[in-house]
């Protein structure tokens, strides 16, 4: 922490829960910290939360108290429901909302205190420096009035009882009466596939109700890139592709909302993880710089959102946040991943991969923190791959090749359909170990050495392809369930892309894939794949496979933790600061370390 | 000035023209000074501005130089002509207008130079902290492409030719090619009785074209009250009262722009002057709080409004800037005059009267400032006076009475009709002078010592009550223009009010009538009334009448001021923050002081 902070801060920061209900404002004298090694100056305020042998015993307000040295301080055990939420990968975030709710009451206006509406509103909270646009204005005089009314219904007309609800430093609506415990907040996690949306209570930092949809943009296109592809042939698709997003985060807002039994208009900020394409379709920017080299977007950041912007229909000036991206393929939903694995906040020298049509993957290492996309392309979703499919019902996501037989695993209780993504790599790297595929990627002919004879009948021929069949249906094996060996080369050059992504990463920094402490592995791909095979086929360097750890929806959680937290918020943005992005196709030596890659490893 | 000013703002604030194109941010190179006396570190620029001689010689720019020490500086006369305007009550403007072009040329992106649109622009204006809303975003990779085709038509790809339009630190367009020459603004003077539009050309500082027309919301009301009441009674009439404002200031901005060839959308800020009342009528805020006891404003000032907001249809991000008002009964229409009289830049001690329904009296005394408002009523206005009128054809604006006649001044080349204020003030006064009426305001009898005999025919009766007639038609007075009793005694409690508003204020300093330095009357009243009248009926304190100056239409000046530099717009805003607000409803003294102001000085 720097010289100067304050003890609140730097519990905040080492991730201590303080008490405090004013968010560090002085005002609610809760943040009772005692300083047992040290000197800390008795503040302001430090008289009127403490006695005089209290502050002789070193009590101090931690909100006002500044560590001008090195300090021991005694941080009492929270006897309230600590306000903390513990997200993202086991992470606790401090709950300190952009948006605050401040609840005051105001002397009557009179001849000899004629201030204005919003000079007296500013008076009373003079810790903010509040900026009020034209429409909440407009309301804040009906919004004093009603206050004084309630009140003179209560007991006399003492003045107005109103709520200020405030986004950073923006007024974003006065409320008639006390609302303070009233504010939420909603997460969306804006996928190319899937949308999900979180109902947070920003007074808690609890979830309320959770919702998820496909996004209704597939019809233009599985990726990004088929979508970006659509705006730049039909002059009328940005519109459309900007609707249909619009329509599916209101469609959950609502759902949401109605679940958790909350107003839309008590949602006063939303909080948006998406890649950069998402993301421009959603604020309706033409995406086609995104689609073509050298790939430039129209901002990577956008200050002063409104939920309107992005057609959620809550609080009519509710705040929107949409995290930054690091660039066109790297975007903020990466950002999102990066923050809420605490990428920033570890020593160790880990790799982010984030698997898909488009590979985003992190290298931290010690202080810095670098990032790439590889073009993976399509057959981790099953696109490219002859029996591929999603994951869903029927879909192969596990496969074990004994000596005598193959064992699928199927998700739901049915047949095997066709193969994910997560069952093509276990399926490929079983054939590699049972040497039914040599290193360099190349299917073995029935009668090869080693092929052991309960197997050799699954070799077979479709058309002029060999391929292994992973499940009869009959005898023809082009009715079957099987492997080809095109498909073992789209796979191929998939994982050799991603693998060139993090060699050249680790080279960079003079480094080897020995070095890396652990692989994060996001996206609902990489929640799927199993450790041992992705090491296998050469996609993640082989570390020992406890130190491969599945994410989860990482992007999602990063998404919640900006709305419950401002120093999060500021983490993102120096994430993206800090982050040196590494253009992959622009590298000479990128071809040599792909053909390095796409042998698998024996 | 303070120690560390640069130079450039040091000649600004002594309204020494410099030379300037890029308003002060070091890359135009014109603002070249000779320091004669004393020393100025050299900067960075200046070498690339000067040869080693020059720089030997004191030669610096102007707007790097600062003065850390008492300098005496050599300006280089203008060559150019100077980008100055004169406004105002004889003052001039140093050009620097919020609204700024820059053109700048962008490098094409290459895989080697990401970085997005935004970020590009931003690194092209270093000196600018630019903030960019969604909406422009959305439009800049358009406008960029679009500069780099017409680029690549002209000599080669060398990158993208653009014209970043910003008010203040705000993007609001980024325009294809070079289109900084055409920047234009509106000055709105919003009257409760006329309204006037100036296009001001923002590059040069000159007026290019002006219109005006009769508020549309007189229906209303001809004042602020009886509009304010009409919105109390009627749940509508705000959203029609701000529509009618919107309608008015649109039609003439299409006026104007027609009559001066510029293009709406080349107009990018506007900026109104009007009493609190208008404002808060146009910005559609409830102006009850204004009308009634203890007088309350929604706000002083208004941030980030935009044309929009005004219903007036120009350049679609184009900004406004709306003056701030003091208090319910001193307006934005004051400060814009306030600021045109240049009140804050005198040391004299100075009064400043707007005379109407409501009158506004500034007290200027050395560095201080004072304001109070007066409720005059309507006898200026010629409403409550019987023959009374509006200046207007037919209309008497001057009287004069010698012992054997009256004879009228009248607007226009007809038979007089009615009475206009000034003709009012100045036939009191003529009357008061010749013994008609007596210090109380008694109309005296015919056969009363001292009458003229010439005179005593037209001193009747109409009804119950005692006239004088100005102008006989036909014998019978109840067919003539005449002055009433009631007439006298309305335009007595008239100038009671404010006389009674500048005595309160100069009592309050020490000071009396006799200590003032310079009377400006201001409005379109105070620029008709006769020095000697108003003294003589005592509505200004008794001192050479040269000392009492008809200031204009200074609400008007002071918008074009405010459109044409930044620097007085801070002035306004400063005098805001300094004067100091005297509430005269809520004076004991009050009725004592009107009391004694209500006689005639004889």
């Amino acid at each position: 922490m720097p010289v100067g902070a304050t003890l609140f801060d730097a519990a905040s920061w080492n991730g201590i829960a303080v008490d405090s209900t004013c968010g560090g404002h002085g005002t609610c004298r809760k943040c009772r910290m005692r300083v047992v090694e040290g000197d800390v100056a008795v503040s302001r305020l430090d008289p009127r939360a403490f006695g005089p042998d209290e502050l002789r015993d070193g009590w101090r307000l931690a909100c006002r108290a500044r560590a001008e040295q090195d300090l021991r301080v005694e941080v009492p055990p929270l006897v309230t429901r600590p306000k903390a939420a513990t997200v993202g990968v086991g992470r606790q975030v401090i709950l300190r909302p952009a948006v605050q709710k401040r609840c005051v009451t105001l002397p009557e206006p009179t001849l000899s205190d004629q201030r204005t509406d919003l000079e007296r509103l500013r008076d009373a909270l003079p810790d903010l420096e509040l900026r009020a646009d034209l429409p909440v204005i407009r309301d804040l005089s009906r919004a004093l009035r009603a206050g004084a009314a309630d009140n003179a219904d209560a007991a006399g007309a003492v003045g107005s009882t109103v709520t200020a609800v405030v986004v950073d430093d923006v007024l974003v609506d006065v409320e008639p009466g006390d609302t303070s415990g009233r504010l939420f907040g909603i997460a969306f996690d804006l996928g190319t596939t899937t949308v999900v949306a979180t109902l947070l209570d920003l007074a808690t930092g609890t979830p309320v109700a959770v919702a998820s949809l496909l996004n209704p943009q597939q019809p233009f296109g599985a990726d990004v890139i088929t979508r970006i592809s659509a705006t730049m042939m039909d002059v009328d698709a940005l519109d459309r592709l900007t609707a249909l997003a619009h329509d599916a985060l209101d469609q959950l807002a609502g759902e949401v909302c109605a679940d958790g039994g909350v107003d839309r208009g008590e949602v006063y900020e939303i909080a948006l993880a998406g890649n950069a394409t998402m993301t421009h379709l959603a604020l309706g920017l033409d995406p086609e710089p995104l689609g073509v080299a050298p790939f430039i977007m129209a901002s990577r950041s956008f200050d002063a959102l409104t939920a309107v912007d992005l057609g959620v229909r809550v609080h009519p000036r509710a705040r929107a946040y949409v995290f930054p991206a690091l660039g066109a393929y790297v975007g903020g939903d990466i950002v999102s991943g990066a923050l809420a694995s605490g990428m920033d906040r570890d020593r160790r020298i880990r790799l982010f991969i984030d698997i898909g049509t488009n590979c985003e993957i992190l290298l931290a290492a010690g202080d810095r923190l670098f990032a790439t996309a590889a073009p993976a392309g399509p057959a981790f979703e099953g696109a490219a791959i002859r029996c591929g499919m999603r994951a869903a019902p029927g879909a192969v996501e596990g496969v074990k090749i004994s000596d005598e037989d193959v064992l699928l695993q199927v998700i739901g209780d049915v047949a095997p359909v066709g193969l994910a993504g997560s069952g093509l790599v276990d399926a490929v790297a079983a054939m590699v170990a049972a040497g039914l595929v040599d290193a360099s990627g190349r299917l073995v002919t029935p009668d090869a050495a080693g092929v052991p004879p309960g197997l050799a009948d699954r070799l077979r021929q479709v058309g002029q392809e060999r391929v292994f069949v992973l499940h009869f249906r009959g005898d023809d094996p082009v009715d079957s369930l099987y492997l080809s060996q095109r498909d073992i080369r789209e796979l191929q050059f998939a994982k050799a892309a991603i693998a060139t992504g993090w060699t050249l990463l680790l080279e960079e920094q003079g480094l080897t894939g020995e070095d890396v402490a652990q692989v994060l592995l996001a996206g609902s791909f990489g929640s799927y794949l199993a450790p041992a095979a992705a090491v296998r086929i050469g996609l993640v360097p082989d570390v020992a496979l406890l130190r491969i750890v599945s994410a989860g929806n990482v992007a999602g959680e990063g998404a919640k933790m900006a709305l419950l937290s401002l120093r999060e918020r500021a983490a993102a943005q120096a994430l993206v600061e800090e982050v040196h992005y590494v253009e992959l196709s622009d590298r000479a030596d990128f071809n040599d370390r792909f053909v390095d890659r796409l042998a698998f490893p024996v």
